[in-house]
């Protein structure tokens, strides 16, 4: 490490400087940084003096936040997952890992793989390590027991994942306002037929987009048609074969469809060409998720709602930060979705 | 915590009892355990007395891997993931913490997207919490500048990511043998004209494969054909506009394609589907990376090679051990690849 490295004055102007910045540059350990910004602890006065010249060179203004931070003893936290790190986990913890690096917090992570064994093992390993907080995700997010923490007082935060017990803090994506969007969005657009094809009904998730998408059509004046509404799985092979039977059957005919994720659209984007029903001319569609791999391969490339996980991990981040330096936190928060438009809904713009 | 708990036993029974159980039923930090029963270190006779009958009721074995673990200082590593961590990176890093969780080591994870000085911060932070080793992953199998480290003989592991240091420890899928695989499948099905649809050729993924490619050619007695070769991009839109290619002008007709991913694997199979081609009568097809999302959603399901990247990420698990417990390894080192046949080479089973 030397602080004569050009690229580190140039990478540090362009955000904030950190603590971390601080304790680097003036070759100290972040807990003593800490010590010589705030008066507190024995430190010799070189050190001190140091320290305060190089937060004064790099522009670093200690916050609240860095101060109360102090409380922080290990500087690092748990990550518990469930149902493995996948699609969904990780966006929302490389965020929050950004986030807590910036304040020198390192993050341990722990797959709990659905196992309550494995669970309380890891968390007995994270207690023995001290961990400054923990938080607890899931690849559902429907609620799960609180998690047994023996040490008192240590800062809990579920992200994507429920707790059962009130006092806990769940962050969550806004479901049922992310599929309001998505049926405004279509109703915006002339479509008077919007159906519903949508995952499996013992997901929450499920309930609440279905409760979005029925207030989207009685704010558009639509009355609902509960033949245009059908619950299945989370795939593409459901997508199809929805599409098959609303448009084999005799009944009424959607002019859009708003599908529960994005598999759920590209399958039906595939049967409805199949069949010769153009998208969006004649059937508009709107996926969930936005998740590029399937957005952007569908043909037409599918609109989407957007759940914003990076941003939900780096308020996660911030709430912990907040929670470690004292502050109480509780309740469930929902965090508002975004809808990405592409052509499945507004036309094709290339072709 | 309570050694009454009938399910704990019942686990245990699964697999080998590890250190980490022992210390979890005798109530004692896994240090103590250790310290018990390899009759070093200060304890009291009813400490060690415990650890030792807990350890025999529950059939615990030390074996030279538990003792040279006493090395470890900090019972912790590090993980540094450049670009993210993704598709390819987190079945690696869940099996490698997996096994590592077994010996009571925790695991830091620190994302660094490609960015050397963020890289640096993460590296002074960890080197900080005097991790015991150190894993860096990657989302591209391509060489990378060895990793700066300044404490010496910090035992340090190359994971779907090279080092350029030939005394470093390198983990990789056999991209070559992979490839051979799928030819060696295509040719045995009777297949003469065997295409080969890739990724972008500054992939050293991309170049092995080629070479497995024609060596399975070769092995076959086949003659390559250079215009059945063409290396674009990841995507699935490549995989339909390289059919198009391949299928629309005068030139000879593949009976067969192998795909450097599963992504064009499938654009290529709906461009055969769409131009009225059958898969896998007139044209069979096999992936790399056996992406479940995509092989099994793909119309018929894809036949894939598969990195087998749990494995991969097990056995770094143990070779950090094993290089924690003072074992000097270094090279790089390519694990097998395997095939998963399914409809898309070997004919439809249900339809």
């Amino acid at each position: 490490m030397t602080d004569a490295d050009p690229t580190m004055k140039r990478n540090l102007s362009a955000k904030p400087p950190t603590i971390h910045d601080v304790a680097r540059l003036a070759e100290v350990s972040i807990g003593t940084a800490s010590k010589a910004l705030n008066a507190s602890g024995r430190l010799s006065d070189e050190t001190r003096e140091r320290v305060k010249r190089v937060a004064a060179e790099i522009g670093y203004r200690a916050n609240d936040l860095a101060h109360s931070l102090r409380r922080a003893n290990s500087r690092t936290i748990g990550i518990i997952s469930n149902d493995s790190f996948g699609r969904f986990t990780f966006p929302i913890v490389e965020a929050l890992e950004e986030r807590l690096a910036d304040e020198g917090i390192a993050v341990f992570m722990c797959n709990a793989t659905d196992d309550p064994e494995r669970e309380r093992q890891h968390l007995d390993q994270l207690l023995g390590k001290r961990i400054d907080g923990l938080v607890v995700t899931a690849r559902r997010a429907d609620k799960r027991p609180t998690i047994g923490i023996s040490a008192a007082g240590l800062p809990v935060i579920y992200v994507f994942s429920q707790a059962d017990d009130p006092d806990a803090l769940s962050l969550l994506p806004d479901d049922e306002g992310g599929a309001l969007l998505a049926v405004e969005h279509l109703a915006a657009l002339g479509r008077k037929r919007i159906a519903h094809i949508t995952g499996p009904e013992h997901f929450e998730a499920v309930r609440l987009r279905r409760r979005g998408y029925e207030k989207g059509l009685a704010a558009a004046g639509l009355a609902p048609n509960p033949s245009l509404y059908r619950a299945g799985v989370w795939s593409e092979a459901w997508g199809r074969e929805a599409v098959a039977d609303l448009f084999g059957n005799a009944g009424e005919k959607p002019d859009a469809i708003f599908c529960g994720n994005d598999q759920i659209a590209r399958g039906a984007s595939d049967a409805l060409r199949e069949r010769g029903v153009a998208v969006p001319e004649d059937v508009a569609i709107v996926g969930f998720d936005n998740w590029d791999v399937m957005a952007l391969a569908a043909r037409p490339p599918l609109t989407s709602v957007d759940m914003n996980l990076k941003e939900l991990g780096r308020e996660a981040g911030e709430s912990l930060l907040e929670m470690i330096a004292g502050k109480r936190l509780s309740g469930v928060r929902r965090r508002p979705c975004s809808l990405t438009v592409r052509e499945s809904s507004v036309g094709h713009k290339d072709e």
